[in-house]
């Protein structure tokens, strides 16, 4: 794809940016604030700038008159970018450079970590739990008239080196017709086993040479949501991937009333059921996308929380909500995708990834082995962010986990305006730190709904850097502004006014929602730091974090530590790694090294109750503060605030 | 059992049998002849004996009058012995006793091999592949809350020192509840590995103690009857027993014809459904029979022949009735019952046995194996006689095996009055020398309708030796008796009148049933003597012979050797072994070493194909005499046959 350089002037800052990108969306990441509150769509009129070099593409629409456009003005929101350009921000956008400079920093998103097939293949850990292997064999005569079977088993053996095998009913029962339907001539499906020094099941035979149709499928089960990616096994690529919500969300937000649902009588036959049908919504989209046939679909990779897991399995739940919280089981044999009633053909496998504990479940052991953590020498901090956030700290020798219940404000939970990470969600933020001006940017760049995890983050973060809201997450009253205001009792600052909404509201963000992301994000890093400390290290020891969760396309790492989620550390040691879960899942179906080694991870993996650790709840009332009553624990955001105290300039104050 | 004495005067000939025997049949084992044609049930009024000393029950009819009773007539066929007896043979029925010293010997019937449960314990071989284990688990708590399989897994190592155990879906599934449903105690059913060294299953999850309480099924599926018996595996008895026909017998009557069948369209899916109803039929029975609940039945083992074990997997046939005669597979994955649509649990595994090749199934290995002739130093001969007969050679260290096509001689087929061994067969016979009068008994002591295997041997083997019909198995022209006739150009042995008869029809043997059952003996013969030449040995080589087969319930070793069946050995060296392929499954189910043992053995049974060894043709003619041209192969009838020429009395002649 061609990148274009984009110079804002006057401050002559530039950003490198993809063909076609929109503009505000450059400006947000290059640090430069222009006023729009309207999420990208166009309607606010705020975000005008003047293109002095280059080409793009839109920019116009009503607000706009003749004169404006004559002048070279646009609307930054509607402009695609396709060539590198020049703009400038207009006197009326300005603001005190000095500010600018000072305020603004560039986006530092954590860098998506991805699978990188090349490396795989490098390392020698390309190595698909489904394989095929193709055959001419010679066709029997009086003098050669071993079994068919035989015949496959002692070919597979001489032409491909392949031995301990073992051969299902179901091939038995077509090897004597598909040998004779192209002269023998056939494909085998090698399926590996799950432990090393294992035999190989031959899964399906086909006639002739199919070996370049192989794929595997991986399926991330969220509560809420349901994510699945058809993969590639020839080349390692993702080739359709579709999400879509757990069927179960009628039955219940949560895991707890899930479980409460699944004790009614048939509830849980229900639930199982209800999963079994996303999932297979999600199967035949992502099979119907890529245009393969359902044939080649040899394997199914699923994760996803205990309780999830359980549901999916139809293994009663009721004891993972109940004191000593008792899960039915770590590990789950490995299954037929038909077992589940998942809609692959029969020789299809079905790969359930083992929880560790009732509350560490299957999704944080994907993310643990599909990011490669426990493999390697850093000490690894792998947070996985959601209502129940699920923290992870070790390397190649040791693993101790635990899980805390977060509340749900990172997916948008108990927060006003809260919405998960879809269209009309606001996802970027920034502020004019004279007039507190917004500037907002919405998932699809429509008009805002609402406010997702990542923009939350990011408003929060920079509201407190720029003194708006204190510590303790209050505003400050004396500020001269029409978008902060008191109502009912309840301090907010709005985000979008009404006419510029979809949801014909003001968008607000108030102190309870900013008092609820306070305790998530407590709750998380506190949690962190008991289970290091349960380990014998502190936050210094950490070499490396990995997020996950689906709070967000990105999270923007200097927001995450102003508010203290994370702590201060490197951005290069910071890798986000999105769906965890899905990932590990994806993994799996490429290297058949995570089956070997995630039993024994598994077992590893030491589970901390930090409800029973009495220091948690010292480190979470400590945490209680943004970013935490301590601060030294943030030294250059403490040097970063203190800086601003004696230099910077202040909103305008009634 | 309370054993008699009965003393036969005026020969003085002593058999010891069984209280409540009948008085006959003690006859017919010690050699003595009585005069009899309606098979015992006291019809025909001939077999009048006087019993001088002891005590019988029974024995009187109308053909007796006062007189005769006040002498203490009675009728052998009626008279059950309850105490030591003095018989004599009245003088009317007695002929000399010169003849009869030399002409009917004591019967020789092979020893029957049993299992013996002791000795197996003794060898360290009852080893069930699957057993269950009592366990009183610790109930969870805030200090001990691993998941409930992960506890089940612990308690096992550690109590009762399993290891390398495996969960299945379903027994996860029940865990939860069944933990909690009496306090924590319970019993796990373990399924032992197929191949040493590998995991174990854990299969089930019972509440209590039910360690009592584990059965198993052994099933063999002949082409014509399918035989059922259950299993009790705390203590090696068998608990039921049931035999049915093979519902596959509507779509013909030998594998041939159920292979052409198989063909149609939905001819496999019929053949299979109808074998798993038969088996289902005789799986109810036997379950129902010995009060236990089908939650314990843990296995099933079966086996039959090529053809059959692949309609009964639904694999189609076709192929082995085609050149080059390929079988689909020789081995089968472990299954659970249910996969094959058997109506036990859903734990319940299912077991089959391996074939050799097109001709040689799963019924022999499973003879070869239940026998232990795989496992002993012995060089022995194993033959399954049926229509197919299968004969195997070898010992621990190799084994050669062969099929050839008897025909159904043995099992009836072919003969004007052949039937299967069941109520109304003619299973014994002896023949006054002089007057070529009969001594018949029947099984069920009723009215004959047929002859069954074991009679027809007899009766050739009995003719041969008086000289009523010669090496060809031609009757003597000459002999002077209303009972050798030409009827419609074919010479005949009349067995029993028409009104001694349940069919209204004189009871009869021809040549051409002789011809028949010399045609059989010979395949067999020269097939076990053609495999011997390829492995390299003769005859004499031949430590043990076992014999297996459904063609009665004994056969008279002597009788087998006179009509050159069986090589001339000692009686001791020969064991019947009944249904081989019911014994080897029974055996698997008291001990896992079979199933550990049985891959290797049937790689190490080499296949001769006897149609491709022109030296078999050559032997078959040799053998289609009685009991062969080359009379040197049996230098002990030989012998007998010259004494009879030159010092026996011959039958009169006209």
């Amino acid at each position: 794809m061609s990148m274009h350089t984009v110079t804002f002037l006057p401050h002559n800052k530039k950003v490198s940016v993809n063909d076609s990108d929109v503009l505000i969306r450059a400006a947000m990441e290059a640090g430069v604030h222009i006023n729009a509150s309207c999420g990208g769509e166009g309607v606010c009129g705020k975000c005008r700038v003047i293109i002095e070099e280059g080409e793009i593409e839109g920019g116009i629409s009503e607000k706009l008159n003749q004169e404006d456009i004559d002048k070279n003005y646009c609307l930054a929101c509607k402009s695609l970018v396709k060539s590198d350009l020049t703009v400038r921000i207009p006197v009326e956008s300005e603001i005190n450079a000095d500010v600018l400079n000072r305020q603004a920093m560039p986006r530092k998103t954590a860098r998506i970590r991805q699978t990188n097939f090349d490396d795989l293949k490098e390392k020698g850990l390309f190595m698909p739990p489904v394989e095929k292997r193709y055959l001419e064999l010679p066709v029997p005569d009086a003098s050669d008239h071993v079994p068919d079977v035989t015949r496959l088993i002692n070919y597979l053996k001489m032409n491909h080196d392949e031995h301990r095998l073992v051969v299902s009913l179901p091939v038995i029962r077509k090897v004597p017709e598909v040998f004779r339907k192209d002269h023998f001539k056939v494909t085998a499906t090698l399926s590996r086993p799950v432990q090393e020094g294992r035999k190989t099941h031959i899964i399906n035979i086909q006639p002739g040479d199919t070996t370049a149709r192989n794929y595997a499928i991986a399926v991330d089960i969220g509560t809420t949501t349901i994510y699945g990616q058809l993969i590639d096994l020839a080349t390692g690529e993702v080739l359709a991937e579709y999400g879509d919500f757990n069927g179960q969300i009628s039955y219940g937000e949560d895991v707890i009333s899930r479980i409460m649902y699944a004790e009614k009588a048939g509830g849980l036959e229900t639930l199982h059921k209800v999963v079994i049908q996303t999932i297979n919504k999600v199967v035949r989209k992502i099979v119907d996308q890529s245009k393969v046939d359902l044939e080649d679909v040899n394997n199914i990779t699923l994760a996803g929380n205990t309780t999830m897991t359980q549901l999916l399995l139809k293994v009663d739940p009721r004891y993972i909500r109940r004191a000593p919280y008792v899960p039915a089981s770590t590990l789950y044999p490995p299954l037929k995708a038909v077992d589940l009633d998942i809609e692959l053909k029969d020789h299809a496998n079905a790969l359930v990834y083992p929880v560790v504990s009732s509350y560490v479940g299957g999704d944080i052991v994907a993310g643990v082995m599909g990011s490669g953590m426990y493999r390697t020498e850093e000490v690894t901090l792998y947070m996985d962010i959601g209502t129940n956030a699920e923290i992870v700290i070790g390397n190649k020798d040791w693993l101790a986990c635990a899980a805390c219940s977060a509340g749900p404000a990172f997916e948008g939970g108990g927060i006003t305006f809260g919405m998960r990470a879809t269209q009309g969600a606001i996802e970027d933020f920034s502020i004019d730190p004279l007039t507190l001006e917004p500037m907002i940017i919405t998932i699809g760049n429509v008009r805002p709904k609402g406010i997702c995890g990542s923009g939350l983050i990011t408003m929060v973060a920079t509201l407190f850097e720029l003194g708006v809201i204190n510590n303790s997450g209050k505003f400050d009253r004396d500020l001269k502004t029409p978008r902060i205001r008191e109502t009912d009792g309840v301090y907010e600052y709005v985000l979008a006014w009404r006419t510029e909404t979809q949801i014909d509201r003001d968008v607000v963000l108030t102190e309870i929602d900013i008092e609820n992301l306070i305790r998530a994000k407590g709750a998380i890093y506190s949690g962190a730091l008991t289970l290091l400390e349960e380990v014998g290290m502190s936050i210094k020891d950490v070499e490396r974090v990995m997020l996950a969760g689906g709070f967000g396309s990105y999270i923007d790492l200097e927001m995450a530590i102003t508010i203290g989620l994370l702590p201060e550390m490197d951005a290069e040691k910071v890798v986000f790694i999105g769906n965890g879960s899905l990932m590990g899942c994806r993994m799996s179906c490429l290297t058949n090294r995570i089956r070997f080694d995630v039993v024994e991870v598994t077992k590893r993996m030491t589970n901390f109750e930090l409800s029973e650790t009495p220091s948690y709840y010292e480190r979470y009332i400590a945490a209680l503060f943004l970013p935490h009553t301590d601060l030294n624990q943030f030294p250059k955001l403490k040097a970063r605030l203190e800086s601003r105290r004696k230099n910077g300039v202040s909103p305008n104050k009634t």
